[in-house]
This record gives structure tokens, C-alpha cells and sequence, in this order.
């Protein structure tokens, strides 16, 4: 049953408007916007638009707790970097390795175990882990004004899909019960997967070797390889997501970029361009141009978890 | 409303009810083996499984037609190949000049344009390309029993797939309309995709390299990138899908594998090993080693059309 008031979390503004009205249009039949629900097609990053990503990413807290694990039974790795650095709670050292040095430790605690395997793991490990400020269960970190909007365009025929740098399979093992999306519309950064066949067994074992890193230009290539189609909305919260969103800003007829805006220190964090791992920069600046509607968290949204 | 007497054009056949039984295994709430819908995965070969791919695939004469197309533009075609081949339809010379060759003739006809032009060029081609023997359009010449067959499946709750090694942009364009498979459910071969920002407009260039492959070991590995999920059942019709039936039936629980012969060259055709593009023999002489039901298109089908 379609909501009586729609999207109750969100503050009456121009985005709350922007939404609406685009839904109107190409949901009206007979309208000249009208689209069929073939082609209500809505992409969210997930970081940061869909839940928590301070004071770090969600998955780093669950690599971090990996290494721990991993540790346990190979001692050597605390004394090689990258994992030194973690287990000794050294994030500057950590973060100042550079970039190969995050895909070692992705690729340690992520992969030499099967696909299936890999989402249990992360499914136990997100069934207790919680955020460092808030307390509560980091898949608790989810912002309602975004689960109801969601919602929202599923009522409305449109297929809510994210579309993101994290891990895909790590997003898989909390989707579903999170944001209600179900793990095929899942597309983010993914390791090479190799086919083991064993005693007659098939499975596919998850490679340390990189198969596709999902930010920024991937982002809209990955739209074109996984869904064949332009989305009608797209919403994101970094310059990572600007691909993204002039991608489905540049499709004929009414289209939506969305960009979040973390203003609001006193219930969530407050952060543009100094969040490295996210910076939010160019999409900012150029919002206006670009045609993207900048969504503030401090001002739209009623509430925010 | 679900069908009252599923798959009419089936005939009664351990084959029939191997699915029947499937389904109402899976389905059975509170059953031992109750998968809920989000798990009920199905994934069916294209060529020669959905459709007719003698007496070569469709995307072949979609190709030569595009050359005849194209070397009327640029006439230096006719003296190049593996086009000159092509423009005298001297199909022996053009299969003897190997599989680069082949990929030289799908660069040249798929690509450089962006991938909404190619879906639209490939759309036009389809509302009127007919099939050399059967005389109607290519797109009619799809397999009543599987169209039965993959309606039958998403009244059950299944998300029906394709997972083909023909071009997912080609199959993009007839699939929605052929057999109720939106384009996101499109699984198949592709170009890599440029990210093309010229005057503000964002669009996908198709670009004549290859992304993926998808045959054999490469069908497992695509469902594990796209879908997240091993299928229930999967469906196929040549050695080409062997990895992705092992894979089927490799999970725990009711699962099935089936596998499409042609047996009957006096509705379609009769070919096994003797298809060089598609054959099928590792498939055929293992099905029961690899638990895989075979499908005789002549015994089981009481219509093929």
C-alpha cells in the first residue's frame, strides 16, 4: 500500500519536492514523461548515502577485525605491514602506506576463501559488530530518510539498486535485511573469482587479485555492464559518485542527481573535502552546473537514523 | 494467476516433473526445504536454449547484415578480412580464419557507438530479420515450452536469468519482449565501455575490446559477479554450459540442471557434436555422472514454436 505521506523523515524542502515530482512525472500514464517500470531504474552509493561511513568506512572495521582473527593463527603477520599497523591501532601509519597497501589488507581478509563463505563470515561479524560512536550495530547505522526513500520508489515500480566502491559481496551479506535490496542489485568493487572444481564440487574461491575497483567512472560502467540501462535517479555523497550522477543526468527526460551533505555534527558528522577516503569536492562546487540537487542532512532530513 | 495445468506444451516426462517437483519443493512454506524467493535463482542459457541457433546464431546474421551496412559507407571493406569473406557469404573460408577472426567481425559490427545506439540498431534489425529455414522473424523463433517454462518459474517466485556467451547488448534488445526478461537480468558477453564526457552529456562508448567472454567456466564465474547467489535450476544445451549446471548442482539442497537436445530435425533440427560453434558432447556423455536431466526436444516437447 502506497504511503498516505510519503517520505515522513524528510523536512518539506526543494529536495523532498525534487523527488516527488519526478516520481509524478514518470509514473503518470499517458503522460509524455511516462516510463514503464522496465525503465524505473534508481542507483545509490552506499558509504555515506545509505549509512555511516565516519570515522571510517564500515568495512575497514570488519578487516581490522579480520586481521585480528587471521592473526591469531599466523603470528608473523604482526609484523608485516600492512597488518602491523592495524593490529597496533597505528591508522596514520596505516593510511600513510598508500593505496597497495589497503588492497593487501583487503585482499588478506577478504579473499582465499569461497564466495559463500566470505558472506557468512561477514554476516556473523555484522550481527555483533557496533559503531564506535554511536554504539548501536553498524548495520543499525542505516539513515531512515534514505530506507523510506527506498521504499518509496519501490512502491513506485522503480528498482533500487547500489552502486558502489565497498566490497559486493561484503554488501551481500546485509542488504536484504537492511535496506530491503536484494544482493543481485548489488554492484560494487569485486575480487577475481576462480571456478574450484573439488571431488566433484563446484565453488567459486575469491582471488587476491583485483577484478574491478567500482568508484567514479566505474561506476557508470558498471550501470552500462550489470544493468544496460540509464538511471532515472541517482544518489550519492562524494566526488566517487559524480560519474554516476552526470551519467544519469545526461539521459532525455526527467532525470534526478542527488548529492548528500554531511552538515550535521550534532547528530551524525559533519565533513566535505577533509574526508580523504571520500572527498566531497568538485560534485559540491559544481553542484548547480551539473545539475545536481544538493540534499542537506541538517536541513532535510526530520531525523537521521 | 498461476496456471492451473502448468506447461501445456510440455509433454508428461521425468523431465516435466523433475521441475514440477523442484518447485514444489522449494516453495513449500515451512517445508525442510523451503527456499524463500529471494534465493530462487533460474538461469537459462540463450542460444539454442530459449531460441533456434541453426542453422547458425542469430547474432551471426545480425553481423553479416551490419558489414553489408557498413562497407557501403567504407568500401575498403570488401577487400579486408574477415569482411570479404562475409560480403560473398563464403561461410567456410570465414569459420576457417579462427577466432580472432570472429572477434574482428564483432568488434567491427558491435562497437564504436555507445550502447543505447547499438540496443537501437540491433532492435531495428530484429522487427525484421527473419530465419532462413522457418521464414518468420527471429525473434518468433523462441521455444514455446521455455517461454512456459520461464512464466511458470516467476509465478513461483523465481528470478528468471539469461546466461548466454552471446552479446548482452544484443540480447537486450528482444529479450523484455521475447520472454519477459528485463535487460537487468541479461547476462552475456561484453565490450569494455569508455566513459564519454563531451560537452557536458555523459554516454558509453562501446569499445572493440573484449570485457568478458561468457562461456563455460566464465558462465559460473559471471553468476557469482551479477547475482551473488547459486541457482536453483539452470538450463542450457551444450558443453558450453556444463561449468554452470556443475555449479547448480553442486549447492545443497533440491536443485536441477537440465539440458536441451535437439533431436528433432523435423520440427527444428537434429545436431550434437557436429555443431562446431555449440557442441555438445562432455554435457551428453557425463549427464548422469553430473546428475544433469536431459530434455529430448522431440520425446518432451509437444510443440517446439
Amino acid at each position: 500500500m502506497a504511503n498516505i505521506q510519503p517520505l515522513p523523515s524528510w523536512n518539506h524542502s526543494a529536495a523532498k519536492s525534487a523527488i516527488l515530482d519526478l516520481v509524478a512525472r514518470v509514473t503518470k500514464e499517458g503522460g509524455a514523461e511516462f516510463v514503464p517500470p522496465t525503465g524505473r531504474i534508481a542507483t545509490f552509493d552506499n558509504d555515506g548515502t545509505l549509512w555511516c561511513e565516519q570515522p571510517l568506512q564500515t568495512q575497514f572495521f570488519f578487516a581490522f577485525d579480520r586481521v585480528k582473527q587471521l592473526s591469531a593463527k599466523d603470528p608473523t603477520m604482526s609484523e608485516r605491514q600492512p597488518f602491523k599497523a592495524v593490529l597496533e591501532h597505528d591508522y596514520n601509519t596505516l593510511f600513510g602506506l598508500g593505496k597497495q597497501a589497503l588492497f593487501e589488507l583487503a585482499f588478506a581478509t577478504h579473499t582465499g576463501i569461497t564466495d559463500e563463505e566470505f558472506v557468512e563470515i561477514a554476516r556473523e561479524w555484522l550481527a555483533t559488530a557496533k559503531h564506535p560512536k554511536f554504539g548501536r550495530l553498524f548495520k543499525e547505522c542505516t539513515y531512515r530518510p534514505q530506507i523510506e526513500l527506498l521504499a518509496y520508489l519501490r512502491e513506485n515500480g522503480f528498482k533500487t539498486y547500489i552502486v558502489s566502491a565497498g566490497g559486493a559481496d561484503f554488501m551481500r551479506a546485509f542488504v536484504e535485511e537492511a535496506y530491503g535490496i536484494p544482493r543481485e542489485r548489488v554492484i560494487g568493487s569485486s575480487a577475481k573469482l576462480r571456478y574450484d572444481l573439488a571431488n566433484g564440487q563446484v565453488s567459486l574461491v575469491k582471488l587476491p587479485e583485483l577484478n574491478n575497483f567500482g568508484d567514479r567512472e566505474v561506476k557508470a560502467l558498471s550501470i552500462g555492464l550489470h544493468i544496460g540501462r540509464r538511471p532515472l535517479l541517482a544518489f550519492g555523497n562524494s566526488d566517487g559518485d559524480l560519474a554516476m550522477m552526470r551519467y544519469t543526468r545526461s539521459g532525455p527526460g526527467p532525470r534526478l542527481a542527488l548529492l548528500l551533505r554531511h552538515d550535521d555534527a550534532e547528530r551524525e558528522f559533519a565533513y566535505d573535502r577533509e574526508f580523504r577516503l571520500s572527498p566531497l569536492s568538485e560534485a559540491l562546487d559544481k553542484a548547480a552546473d551539473y545539475g545536481i540537487t544538493v540534499v542537506s542532512m541538517k536541513r532535510d532530513w526530520k531525523v537521521v537514523f
